[in-house]
């Protein structure tokens, strides 16, 4: 059921250029415990993970004399989770958060889609915070309802905690084990009761979380960033299969799940992470780097400057042009000021489009061969304007490396992706997209070089990759089950 | 769980001018089915039984094409259900709705406890809309929750649609049917699936319920006046124990409890329906003024004129006045810009209280002696100001009239009552309050004239009375078990 | 020019239920010195007299501190000025305050226009609130433009503010004076310095002052009611053509104009005062109540019942009761939540029209012969769709009784009133009228009758009459020049 | 006088991660004549001039049926000036409008104070934007009080508009020239009739002001970034003194002012115009890299990497590493959805300061030496907090080096500037910030680096520059006469 309520929050897309022509990454997770007003940490740690889901957030907060609070919002965590009034009715030494860009069932914006979820059992209340995307949703929804559970969102997350409603253990973590085990794709997640904060990844470890620690307290989040911007320190990351519960200062680790490989996301490196956050010991930013320097490798082209477009080619256009020698220069300029997209523009604003948003620095390029490192291609549309740009500006040549893989499959497990026909590469090859977009050159790196970049010196294996590369491969570590039953078409065995 | 998301509704007051010092009826109900954009005619409906709750109301309606939809909002309905943008999301030719003051459960304003409640069962979607009160609603829910159900709201009536969800029954009317065979207390339920729109009252008839018709539609409402506003016909009332199910343009009714006396609460004449209401068949209004008639014959007094507390005590001061000779006035003006109390009031302001509401006729009340009539007495806040007023104005003697009997007990059928050492008449005699509120006269109507005035020529009968009177008498025709069990102490049998 | 700046306003109109056909006072004035917290003292007293003007309102106080500061809104004194936050930024000893209805000159709701102005001199600066109309102001506007002066709204009032800057008095009460003897037409004037509070009258007297005094300090107010919500105690009427400048708790009292003979707007008792106001030391209620009893003198009709139009025809219909016996009812229900007419409606509930205001109490009417009172007929429109409403009620026979004589002519003196033509009575009789609304009978209160009931005991004079009456007489006490300048025909001569 | 009416736009702080730590330029103006709906094309110009005043916007147009039309709002250009509904109330082919970030005179934010500036004058109305500040504008405003001219806002550039409407000039070009001979100070001024648009710089050109063309339409910006927006050609910079009055399709020159030798503010260059323009015919990007150069030659340092402190710092870090071939790194890491502070942010929350807009990129600068470049130094308290958390983060050596000479006294052409004393370089020299801030070096560009990089080979003139300098050198080119008069200490002449 559709819900008007929150009518108003369809006015708030995210905040990046081209969010329209970008995989978007849904959630982030976090949570606290052990120090005090906890939720103030989590508001923090919820902003420095604002690019993981800028559509709404949500804080759940327990605390002895108040028992559990919450608070949900459509919009930015700096706008709703920062002011005295609200913070002050969220009290306690224990809260978990969740930033969302939303969730694969709905189409609208309900308040009751935000989470984290809560749900009171017989033996206390119990919250969660979920990233990534359960594969078996609707086979699991079909089966809570015939049993009379009442949904109350379009969310795939709220079956976990119907799960664990309906499970016979006698605490909340074993009911989130025994839940966890009936569910199949991609999770991250946070949770808490009146006294525990708990954290799993699914076997697969598709999605990231890590552990941090702040004085006696103690910290999960979905990046280290995060971690940062309260002084937190870096314990390690959470493990693939891993579930932590954390209480009286103490965290206890086990492994509930069937071992399986790890499948750690790919894109993550390549785009979705905040290049300040650590990865496997590493700044995502120097990957970045890296896979700009592996592509100057692979894809060389003689030309006057190296631009990337702003801001998540940057890493790799410096990497690229310190391979190439060929001079690093800020070929366009973006507008700070488009912080969230125009309100109801009128029509003529809307057709003004990526102007809104960028501009060529024309005395710059006039006459110059430019090279433009951007992070991917999903639908072209993007890079057919920019291109338009620096043709109109009077550039001699322009020429686009792009830091992935062609993207040529969707993705099941968290990511806001296009439906399959709708992806560049999944109908043309590169040179019939280079000829699609009227560009001099355009050139991807190669997984290899991919995996090469992230350390992994022999580059892909062939029979069971290191990574999950599903949107380049096609290969799903997990069978998107219910995607399946609507009738997608999964790569055909070779 | 408190949730701040609609912290704002806290600034929310009702609107009446007394309410502080009032009971409040805690929700009106309204359903149509068979007339296009039937969510209009709900609005329309609601704006009329607004006097029944003004805090919150909410829509579902239904069409075949878009399924269910619903919007949800605090404050008054001319405010969120007028406008087109809000209107063209609830199309179909079925739809229910709700106001509220408040639920027995909840402190905090939280949309989700605004109703109608929905539920997706595996035969497909179920909204409900209660007024009243289950007086067993804690047992139950403990039971619910133990078995796995996820309450969303605290609100009693959604113990309802959990006891719908898992039903054994085949089709959602005998669901609901069995649901309200396990509740206790006082219900009148406006439901609806997505054909049919269903209407129940509980087997003693506590809160109101009619049926109308508008053209090739039929509608359910709290009260006949929301009939009057969209031009439909009043068919009948609803029988107490009473369920019908319409769809195809047909009425089927059906008695599917176990049969009661009938207790249909009187306070309903008193004060809480409309004046322009029809019950029983006669206007509310004539009720009200024939209360004031037997209150003139019971409890005379020699005055210059008699005034109405306005505005619930104007048709009493009409039929005393004309019952008794003594002149009808205004001594009392009532400032028609208090829709809304002052929000966040200074405190100076704060301290003008009932001054900035109600303002005493000078010119025409100095040196008169004057007879106010109330329609009751809770706290005894309201009647102090009012006389104080009167005496600074020069008033020569202040007499009160209250038009129901002292109210001594709380009411737990759907109304809200301060506790029970709050209600002054639940500590002191007539004579004690006229001496405690240091006015000339006090005098209330005795429970036999108000059976008169109702129309009861023989008045109260004593074994068992024919309407609920438990806030004058202390005979609750339903034990209010979850009170009992929190210590509520009944009276003690004679 | 017109600004949106304040587009949201025009969302606000005013709460009356049938301010499309009625009169509308434009303006209501306040002012405070010598108590501290002026400001909360002047919010108190607008919200008394809001109904004078519902559009907007705005406070000017002085604190030798902070100086001048303001606060001007759209909207009721009760949402905007009540909160602390709002009123802390008001600090100081003397304050004025003004409600408006529309001025003469705009169209749009524009913030600029809300008054007090305010403006810098030399000598200091000084903030006024005008009540009424100056008949001259377009010609003072061009004379005053043509010599550098820069308007900053569309009010007629401004041209006070800027003819006061420019007069060659020293001290600010002569550079008044000195302006408003350039000033044609109607004026009660409330004003300001650093120092001193200031009010004025027209020669004519034609829109109400009183003076007020509470404990140290003074009260300027445009009527009595407002000194009862402060506990202030009326001191008496400021005289017409007087000025009282008032400063360390002293009043000086001065008559600056050439003197005229007395124009009170009788239409002050008819309708605009409120009924517990005091005028001339009788009651408005009062009067109003005696305009019934000759109404029902000069019009007797054979009916079951005497009922109000709500809310302004309800003192009429007490006195029609009382001198005909015929008994008073409500057979007209106004709905207490219309506080404000539905924002942006939908078309359906647009076409609802009054009914979303008012209902017919149907089981009492039925059958009956019923007389309603109104206090005027202007358009017309309103007398039409209650009648309506009355014999799809069932109503037997509709007689109306109106508490004004017919309204012929337009106010120039502070009333929004619809062009002369569309004026009912401006181009019918009596007769026409009752044939026109198909109504059993139309009756009016005769011009003689409305001047008995007001005190005249011999009636209208016919050379000089007591009051201004010109809106049903034509005869126009000060010539309305800007109108006779765009073409507006005055009566001829007889 | 203050007035609260706008107190909601005091949670609008502007956007930069160090505002509180930066020069702000004031103002933006923009101007469009010949383009069906204008207004638009204003938007846009508008929003591309953000980063020249962020507090306030506003939009004059004029068309001849509807005549003038305005709107005025706090707050962002893309939320207030892209809405259909306030769009559609600004039609025309001619426009201009105006962002600000404060104005000289006031504390409070006041929407009128809000340009653009309307008079209405016999010979018809005029609007003007202006950018700069005129220093001597508290005696003009004396003079122009005395004679009677009522001031609506306390901005100094509201004297034009009343030295306008008193000037004795036949037509408005001719009384604005009137006006502008009375003004000192710097002004880049864009204004229109009804059917002309106009453009003056002052006679040092002290602000920027550039003609562009669009099709048939003309249009005046303050800078070149703004034409590429709405895709027009830049046809030539407005001159020093030179006024151009724009209508039916023809550009008339005339340079009204006595000469003055050429002032250009060379701080645009640093840090105020955007890099995307075009400054004398060269890229503002261009420009502050070959600073990042200059700035290498003059302050080598050994290090293993160049970061920018974001974003200003970019262009001149990306110079200064190709000059030194030290690698180019992002040490630091922007949060992208600080497009504003924090509103109302709890205490805790407040502390975090710089840690909610950046973060070190830990990964990368640990046990490094890193060479941070930055625009410029103006209280140091961002520079003390960056150099903390790089050392946290455990870089080895922390050295800044700043794009602009220090920064030792204000300006007072239109740029909000601390006073002196809380300037760092008006108290200390290079060596003492630098043990100040305890940071491993700090290094200014030279004064004589600066003009070299902006194109002046041999160097800063010493008797009388080509630039405004003031900030740097306390060389006033005009007297702040205002400020004089306030006890401002010159610089005492060598």
């Amino acid at each position: 059921m559709s819900d008007t309520s929150s009518a108003a929050a369809k006015s708030l897309p995210p905040a990046h250029p081209f969010d329209d022509d970008k995989l978007k990454e849904e959630c982030g997770v976090f949570g606290v415990i052990g120090l005090a007003e906890a939720a103030n940490f989590v508001a923090l740690g919820l902003h420095a993970l604002q690019h993981r889901g800028q559509e709404a957030g949500g804080i759940v907060c327990h605390d002895p004399e108040h028992g559990f609070n919450s608070a949900r919002r459509f919009g930015y965590v700096r706008d709703n989770f920062t002011k005295t009034s609200v913070m002050e009715t969220l009290p306690g030494p224990l809260a978990i958060g969740h930033v969302r860009y939303s969730t694969a069932g709905s189409k609208g914006a309900v308040i009751r889609d935000v989470q984290p979820f809560f749900g009171e059992f017989s033996m206390g209340g119990a919250a969660i915070a979920h990233n990534g995307n359960i594969t078996n949703a609707d086979a699991l929804r079909k089966e809570l309802i015939e049993r009379g559970s009442i949904f109350q969102s379009s969310s795939d997350s709220e079956c976990i905690i119907h799960l664990m409603a309906r499970s016979l253990q006698r605490n909340i973590p074993e009911r989130m084990e025994d839940a966890l085990r009936r569910v199949e794709g991609a999770f991250s997640v946070v949770a808490m009761t009146r006294t525990k904060l708990m954290g799993v990844r699914d076997p697969h470890g598709v999605r990231p979380l890590v552990l941090g620690r702040l004085g006696d307290g103690w910290v999960l989040s979905s990046e280290s960033c995060a971690l940062d911007i309260i002084g937190a320190e870096l314990v390690r990351e959470i493990e693939p299969g891993e579930m932590v519960v954390i209480s009286d200062g103490k965290v206890e680790s086990s492994f509930p799940f069937r071992p399986r490989p790890s499948k750690f996301c790919i894109f993550e490196h390549v785009y979705f992470s905040r290049p300040d956050s650590i990865i496997g010991g590493k700044s995502v930013y120097e990957t970045r780097r890296q896979i700009g320097v592996e592509l100057a490798r692979e894809n060389p082209v003689d030309a006057d400057m190296v631009c990337p477009v702003p801001d998540s080619g940057t890493p790799a256009a410096i990497g690229y042009s310190q391979e190439s020698g060929i001079p690093y220069a800020m070929g366009i300029i973006r507008n700070q000021y488009m912080g969230r997209t125009f309100i109801e523009p009128t029509e003529q604003i809307r057709d003004m489009g990526v102007r809104l948003k960028l501009n060529v620095n024309r005395a710059l390029i006039k006459g110059k061969r430019v090279i433009l490192v951007d992070d991917s291609v999903v639908r072209g549309t993007t890079t057919r304007k920019i291109k338009d740009m620096f043709l109109d500006a009077g550039a001699a040549e322009v020429h686009f490396r792009i830091a992935s893989p062609p993207t040529a499959w969707p993705c099941f497990y968290g990511v806001d992706t296009p439906e399959r026909e709708k992806l560049l590469a999944a109908t043309m090859s590169e040179d019939e997209m280079c000829e699609h977009l009227k560009v001099d050159s355009l050139k991807f790196i190669s997984l290899d070089g991919l995996y090469r970049a992230v350390g992994e010196a022999t580059g892909r294996k062939k029979d069971c990759p290191q990574y999950c590369d599903a949107c380049f491969s096609g290969e799903y570590p997990v069978t998107p089950s219910d995607q399946v039953e609507k009738g997608f078409e999964l790569k055909a065995a070779e």
